[in-house]
């Protein structure tokens, strides 16, 4: 995670407060001003590469001649430089842990340091905490149309590129999945990992009968055999006479998998083959999985890729980071239905709903929970943990919330002294105009 | 790029093969079997990625140790790991050079080695491909509406992920983007790297005039001063008063754009600010931009954020890497909708149609041009003659091609002896059947 993974206007305003002499402290908020269609909550994740990048910041001697070559610093001074060859991140960090549910506008992060350093780490803090999110999102989302059959993700060689992979493995893992095929996931996180075999296999043999017992000698117990190459029910009938109840599972790829699913299980079935599972994919999506569900599929499993690792339906979450306040009080904008509220905020939820407020705010009840905590840059949370709180949340929202074509009616409300707070700096702003 | 980059089933295969004594060598093919929605070329990308994990890969002892602790590989041989702890990529690679236009079915990459290599690289080398072409597609789309304006891609923030961040900058920029905004790509690649200023560097000023006034001093010949954190033609008006013809550009990132940018443009006329250039973002994508166009809006550049970083309206590239030869011949997969043609192949092209042959096959006639090259794994392209190829490829494709809304039907042919081979296999395993 090199510290020119940024854009360029960081380093230019970095340079432009350096030059003004603005070292005052700030807070900015990572949020979302609106759902991605189709989704009714978010998943928070992506903290940890948060984290990890914030406590190893620093520029090296050679990003820092790089950007002294370029013509647009010209008029910048050698100090600046120096400054940035020194800078390490050392600002205060709240956020909802990996796995929290989260609605439109709740910050998912708070951010106060030096405005510099604040400012700088704005572009990598939105690209990883948007995309895991989106992908942690869309997984839940798969999850529950699956009805407690597991899913696993497939989706690497359609993510964009092999970090996005990796990152799409960990996050669909926090959002429910039972595991990756991507291996570096499991290596890196501990992101349990599954793999059957590919079509090329089977074609490098002469005959299936061969690449099924080759592939089956060295996986006993483990083995999904692909059956869908040449005729996928000749397939399953080869496995059921050659092979028999050794075979672990067998894979249907293409073709109308809810027909073929209930052939095959019969064929199995007949075979003595009742422990013998049926693992499906094949551009699947929560939709398609959900009317295999209702179909009555004899299915124990899904494998799903592109859909997944793209969020495909959504492929982007408009996380945005936004300036709320400096030394000297809340900030705001006013770009029309870009408007932002002023001040740290934090964020309360009980039975329901939500409410945002400030974050120097009171409890708003006995029982409300405060969703954003400060977080240790030292300290890191298991995987499972992740995991856990993300079942435990999705538990606790409400049924229809968790429809695939839900709306986004969750209430979330903001405080009165958020509003009154915005409303007089929306004045002043308008008497200052 | 860690070897584990990859799908668990490439290593059982890669087991499978060895414990089964399979050490031939095997060609595989990347290929897309249809364009995606909207889309009528393709614009070829990655390969300098690939080259690069070619010739890099190797197992690291950690990693060793982690695969052989995974129980999915209990009845593996300690010989496998030795084996992989010494594999290196030994094969021949052919493939479009990175700018090249391509259709569906066509190969833009082709690997012969032993089959072990030649299967394990599959996931690396179809994240990677399927990434960066998708979104050199997409510029190129872009940058068409964009009609000779520059586009800079400013979509970091809204991609899966750090490393996506860089990699979609590449590839827009050899999809004919002028820049970026992420300083990595320029720094690690080459890119032209651009940025302007955010709102909060506004915001943390007490009043808009002083933010101006800090940053023009910082930036006197390339600030492109942002004009929408309040009010936009407010803005405008207080540069013209207060700052005159040093103001470089302006920036709209909201509102009626189309409108906004005529009011500016006289605005900065009228007091003399001729040469003041007008910067347009804020959800642009090349619809938008088209409109804006057509509307004859006075606007000189756009910036392209999520739309562009993510191809939003198709956020994947369906790549695939299929098995076509082996040491005993071609061969071919039957699935439905899936079935693919065997032999190592060569991509002919000559007036507007194209014509795939199997490798071995001669010219087909005179002016066909060969788009499929050898690479030298050592040697590297430099991005700006990628960018060259793309720009000179897409001014030779049939006009109507080259349209926003064009329909994918660039006539692309497979060779008499490429179809007599496919149905000599057909017919060789429906008897085996």
């Amino acid at each position: 995670m090199p510290a020119l993974s940024t854009d360029l206007y960081q380093l230019t305003m970095a340079a432009g407060y350096f030059e003004s002499g603005m070292r005052q402290h700030a807070t900015f908020e990572l949020f979302v001003r609106s759902l991605p269609p189709w989704r009714s909550y978010l998943m928070a994740a992506g903290l940890e590469q948060a984290l990890e990048y914030l406590t190893m910041l620093r520029f090296k001697r050679d990003e820092i001649e790089f950007l002294r070559a370029q013509p647009v610093f010209n008029h910048v001074s050698r100090e600046f430089f120096d400054f940035l060859a020194e800078l390490r991140f050392t600002g205060d960090v709240w956020a909802m842990p990996e796995g929290t549910v989260a609605f439109a506008n709740e910050p998912l992060l708070r951010i106060t340091a030096p405005i510099i350093e604040a400012q700088l780490v704005e572009t990598f803090l939105l690209s990883t905490i948007n995309f895991e999110t989106l992908i942690a999102t869309k997984a839940s989302r798969v999850v529950s149309a699956a009805q407690g059959r597991s899913v696993i993700d497939f989706g690497t060689r359609r993510a964009h590129g092999s970090q996005a992979g990796m990152l799409a493995a960990r996050a669909a893992y926090i959002g429910g999945c039972a595991g990756t095929s991507n291996v570096e996931a499991g290596h890196r996180f501990g992101v349990p990992i599954f793999g059957t075999l590919a079509h090329s296999f089977i074609m490098a043999f002469d005959a299936e009968e061969e690449a099924f017992r080759a592939f089956l000698k060295v996986y006993p117990d483990t083995a999904t055999i692909l059956v869908d190459t040449y005729d996928t029910i000749a397939a399953v009938k080869l496995l059921a006479q050659k092979f028999g109840a050794v075979v672990p599972a067998v894979r249907l790829d293409s073709g109308d998998v809810l027909h073929l699913s209930k052939q095959a299980r019969k064929i199995l079935d007949a075979a003595g083959m009742t422990k013998t599972r049926i693992f499906c994919s094949g551009d699947l999506d929560e939709h398609r999985i959900a009317k295999l569900v209702a179909g009555g599929a004899p299915i124990d499993s899904f494998g799903v890729g592109t859909q997944l690792a793209t969020s495909y339906d959504a492929p982007a979450l408009g996380g945005v980071y936004k300036l709320v306040s400096t030394t000297s009080g809340g900030r705001i904008k006013l770009s029309r239905a870009k408007a932002t509220y002023p001040l740290p905020k934090q964020v309360w939820r009980h039975k329901g709903k939500d409410l945002i407020c400030a974050a120097d705010e009171a409890r708003p009840g006995k029982d409300w929970q405060p969703l954003l905590r400060r977080v240790d840059l030292a300290a890191r949370e298991p995987l499972s943990s992740m995991r856990d709180r993300a079942m435990a949340e999705l538990k606790k929202l409400p049924p229809k919330l968790r429809a695939l074509d839900s709306e986004p009616d969750y209430p979330v409300k903001f405080s009165k002294r958020l509003e009154h707070e915005r409303r007089k700096l929306q004045e002043r702003r308008a008497r200052i105009g």
